[in-house]
């Protein structure tokens, strides 16, 4: 059996973990990334962990057919460099130098929106379609796209900014400085959808929210809507409809331009399921084009916030 | 000298030319179109031009290297068979089939928009970027995509309708059946630019538009209004601003999404130059990514309304 190191660098948490060719995690580590942070000491941190992570599966580095790895910010994955991920601090990190030093195995880097596109694609849809985008809806809203069976990084490695695409030209601020970029509706530090039902409350409408929140309005989450969804709430439902159907008209954009067999959506407010899968399906079939529309298979991950750390891993055991 | 016989076939008009590796036109015939026709009768026709043509070039069908057929429509490019053109009336017209029975050499077929951005990329960019987008301003808005030197067809052959990208959700209704697609504000079936600066002139507004039409609406064209910008008319240039804008909003989702090097614009209000082109630019640089926006060469196509008769001479002369 074919194994591989994934790290997946996220802006609070770094993710370890071994993975086979199934995408089937052997060992998974966790540890906190406060940051900004030094990239050095990170790395060096990391590098004991994979020894100690390495040790408690009784391997050895010489098991490994490489190490991937997943960050966050812009990289340069010809060259194995973060170039610069402001969240954390980090500007021309020579993350494939790093590790090389410690460990004389293959070490591959791509941005953590790429490698979870390309677990999507390797591990969910066993690289059996062409075309496939990912959605990663956290925070903020990321994205990755395979075309013809492999992974698009664009003219200087930026493709993919879903989250950018204008659906409200001179709507809300979005942090990019455009408008009305989908990730304002939808990103979760915008707390877009937790002021909607706010709003709607505060102005009278019934709904459970407020058993559930016990009135306070500190402690509302997309989660706890979810919940009032699941329970029937229609303000709950309403406004998880109204996110997705944002969603949607930008991913019918993606649709109609790159006409891809698969969608597939992960992370934050994807795990609302059925009450934000269906209004992007609805959009998608009243906005797109009718083949693609038609064509086009929209899922959510059954991988979720593993999906980075495994396309970590995938980076290596299935090359691109 | 290798030669390919390239055949755009268009709703009004039918081109067909030699064309050489650097793109140049060697002889070029035009006939009109009068649609709905019979596919069967107009490649009967087209055979006969193509004999004519060829001695009049002083060549044998055994000079050339291929026939690349253009065809709008939707187009299954790996059985050369135009699947559906609506304007045309046809469907499932196998074109390579036809053209073999009595050429016995390489036939290949695809949509017009695809072979007019394999133009731009073959023959204004010489093969030297990796990506490329070509955007067709004519009645409708038509895209083609090369990403990764190659032409990208999607799943269903259906990518690059940069046309029906939603700029204003609820806004124009577009002939696709969605509304607020950019081909709505820009697009010459719509006459949004034409009836823009109908209205203004209309409530009072001073132009000399007035004059160059002498009052006869009816005759009022984006190529009058950029006559009237030429001389410095304000209404003219703000209403191609506009314009340009509006078709920036949609680029700006396209660079975020594809960061492409490049985007040729052609055809139509293309011709309008730098009252197009600046506001295009301006948008795209004001709205997208820095990285991409600052990658991104935007230009308008020398080749224009040729870019189609020649990108389906370089579908022969460069594979793809």
């Amino acid at each position: 059996m074919k194994y591989a190191l994934g790290i997946d660098i996220g802006g609070t948490e770094i993710k370890i973990a071994l993975i086979n060719r199934s995408g089937v995690i052997k060992e998974l580590r966790r540890v906190p990334h406060n940051t900004p942070s030094d990239a050095k000491t990170v790395i060096d941190g990391l590098v004991n962990l994979i020894i100690s992570l390495l040790k408690s599966a009784g391997m050895s580095i010489r098991d490994l057919e490489g190490i991937g790895v997943a960050s966050a910010g812009d990289i340069d994955y010809k060259k194995g460099i973060v170039r610069f991920t402001p969240n954390f601090g980090w500007r021309n990190v020579p993350i494939k130098k790093y590790f090389n030093r410690y460990f004389k195995i293959p070490i591959v880097t791509d941005n953590d929106a790429n490698a979870a596109s390309w677990a999507a694609y390797c591990i969910e849809f066993k690289q059996k379609i062409d075309n496939l985008i990912c959605v990663a809806l956290g925070t903020g809203v990321g994205g990755g796209l395979i075309l013809n069976r492999k992974i698009f990084h664009g003219a200087t490695g930026t493709a993919g900014e879903i989250g950018h695409i204008v659906i409200h030209p001179g709507g809300e601020k979005c942090n990019c400085g455009n408008y009305g970029c989908v990730e304002v509706y939808i990103g979760a530090k915008y707390g877009y959808i937790v002021n909607t039902a706010k709003k709607e409350i505060l102005s009278g409408r019934k709904s459970i929210i407020t058993e559930l929140i016990n009135n306070d309005f500190s402690i509302l989450t997309p989660k706890i809507i979810t919940m009032a969804a699941k329970q029937n709430d229609s303000l709950a439902i309403e406004v998880l409809k109204k996110a997705g159907s944002e969603l949607g008209i930008a991913l019918a954009n993606v649709v109609n331009l790159l006409n891809p067999e698969a969608i597939v959506l992960a992370g934050g407010i994807s795990k609302s399921g059925k009450y934000i899968l269906d209004p992007v399906k609805e959009t998608i079939k009243k906005c797109a084009f009718k083949t693609p529309a038609e064509k086009v298979k929209v899922v959510i991950s059954k991988l979720q916030d593993k999906l980075g750390v495994i396309g970590a891993g995938c980076l290596i055991l299935y090359p691109y």
